[in-house]
């Protein structure tokens, strides 16, 4: 998606080398960083220069890729073994990255020798980032016939292109019934303790040209009330069989009001969300985190400085659960790559 | 209520000098103000050194105490009047601060000569900022009963005493089970955009040793759903005689998920709050204020300076509606000074 203009990818490859925006100082500071080595792909990954299932099991796929790029000697076979297990060791819990690396060990695997596993490397990565860019594309085909003309949306997080190669999940379908030419606006909640709505929503939609607004979370079901939503659409970071999805934490509150004020609540994501050996939301782990995000925030001071700021009383702590589980009963749909369906129905988008 | 283990009112008065909590860098500078001048405490109303509707009343009866006992020569009575015109229009559309000039504008005026109106309006004053003190003192036994040992608590923004004189309205049913011995512990909602229950509620709770943790206000539901608040407490700005209830941005999802989960919601307010001239919730005007309280935040960094940083893209803009109105069904009971009722028999609290 555009970028001041000129369109991009969140991760994308160049020789040996993978070249990604880094998203650690967006809305601040767009860079994009050139990783020469699989080490510093690796370093990427763990440290969350970039983020969002899509987006890390791409690099991870690319980072494999490079393993052979940069492989030489006798010797070739281990080093990619070693790198599989470095990127592997990044972030043990994100499926996609395990994926991405199984499956370009796979094509090295069978190939005869260097040359050969290179070539089935880069093929593999690109595979892999065009598979992801292009079921994002279709989420949002799938899900723009949802908004009308006119119409106003509620997104919470960040399920924009930053979490994936490219068009991401809950924004494609804004993106694609904007790039049709209808007029669509969005709200975007600020998404406390990490503030994704504000950041990278936010930044995303300005580099569209999508008319929009930031609320304090808290702000949404005012506009609810008031007839100011036309739908809501998030993203999700798991799907139980069921139809329950994981989401950011806040998705759970936004889906109560807007059942409240009878609000269209749907789900984009990418079929690969679906856990279908989680028969349902219960069964998903809620991840506590570290509580200085929400006694603390950052950004830019007036001199255009990026500063942490402790925002909490200083002698209190917080608690700081990441996520929380929707359940199917409250979403009106899930959009996925294969069409929208009901939450109930998740088998007919099974393969 | 307490600080450091020292007893504090929010405002008080000694000789003719108003002395205040300045509750501008409050939690992270706890500092005591001397205005020695009408002008002086004017400016401490107006740029909101002191905040909330119980807090500004008792400080404007002071500042007008205070304008008599700096009163001299014949002109003494002109003087008065021009003190009252400057408090009055410090905050144009806090109701408290008009009763409080108004109650003492009317002892100065029965009063024969300046001697006898410094008397009767330091008696005054002092009588405003008492009987607030007792008003919530009063919705903490009112309050209290609900509060079962060992249950954990949600408010959302401050209603505690830092609002008033002493005691509060939300929290003060919390002081008060706990000075009988009870567990309590309190969740409090961090309340963007301005932050009030991870400052001050927050703030207050350490002072008073009570138990607490602060979340993201996106993290209620999932606490509620999880059985983990057993009751939620809010204060109100401003009470329909229907029962509707405006308070913070924010309520309004809190009240509509605690329905969902069964969980009782109260308001706790002074009977005062109630505006018996305003129909329903659907004649509250909702302030709607500036856009840089939600694309910005303040705290202090790692020197201990205070900094404000924006957090949000900066090429976005935010919508900051500062209030939403809890319709009086959502509501399980509003605690006053008089009892608890309900919504609907408000008139049981009228005198």
């Amino acid at each position: 998606m555009k970028v001041n203009g000129t369109p991009y990818r969140t991760v994308w490859m160049e020789g040996s080398v993978v070249r990604m925006i880094d998203q650690r100082w967006l809305p601040h500071r767009f860079t994009i960083v050139d990783l020469d080595t699989v080490e510093a792909t690796a370093t990427a990954i763990r440290d969350m220069w970039v983020r969002g299932a899509g987006a890390i099991g791409a690099t991870a796929g690319y980072a494999m890729a490079q393993a052979t790029l940069l492989g030489s000697g006798e010797g070739w076979r281990d080093q990619v073994a070693a790198a599989a297990e470095q990127i592997r060791a990044t972030r043990p819990t994100a499926q996609n990255l395990f994926f991405a690396v199984e499956r370009v060990v796979a094509v090295i695997d069978r190939s005869a020798d260097l040359k050969a596993a290179q070539a089935a490397a880069s093929a593999e990565a690109q595979a892999i980032a065009d598979e992801d860019a292009h079921a994002c594309e279709q989420i949002g085909e799938a899900g723009a016939p949802l908004i009308a003309d006119g119409a106003r949306v509620l997104t919470h997080c960040n399920a924009g292109w930053l979490a994936f190669v490219d068009w991401g999940s809950a924004l494609s379908p804004v993106y694609k019934a904007a790039r049709a030419g209808r007029r669509v606006s969005v709200v975007a909640d600020e998404t406390r303790p990490r503030g994704q709505g504000a950041m990278l929503t936010a930044w995303e939609l300005a580099g569209e040209g999508i008319g929009h607004a930031v609320i304090a979370d808290n702000a949404a079901a005012l506009l609810m009330e008031r007839g100011e939503i036309d739908l809501v659409i998030v993203g999700s970071d798991r799907i139980a069989a069921n139809g329950d999805v994981a989401n950011k934490i806040g998705t759970l509150e936004k889906a109560i009001c807007a059942r409240h004020f009878n609000i269209p609540f749907y789900v984009a994501a990418p079929t690969s969300t679906i856990d279908w050996a989680c028969p349902t939301g219960g069964e998903i782990p809620i991840e506590e985190r570290d509580p200085d995000e929400v006694l603390t925030t950052w950004g830019t001071d007036a001199a255009g400085e990026i500063v942490r700021v402790r925002t909490a009383n200083p002698t209190s702590t917080a608690r700081n659960p990441a996520f929380d589980v929707t359940p199917a009963a409250l979403i009106g749909g899930i959009i996925t790559e294969r069409g929208v369906v009901k939450p109930g129905e998740l088998a007919r988008v099974r393969r």
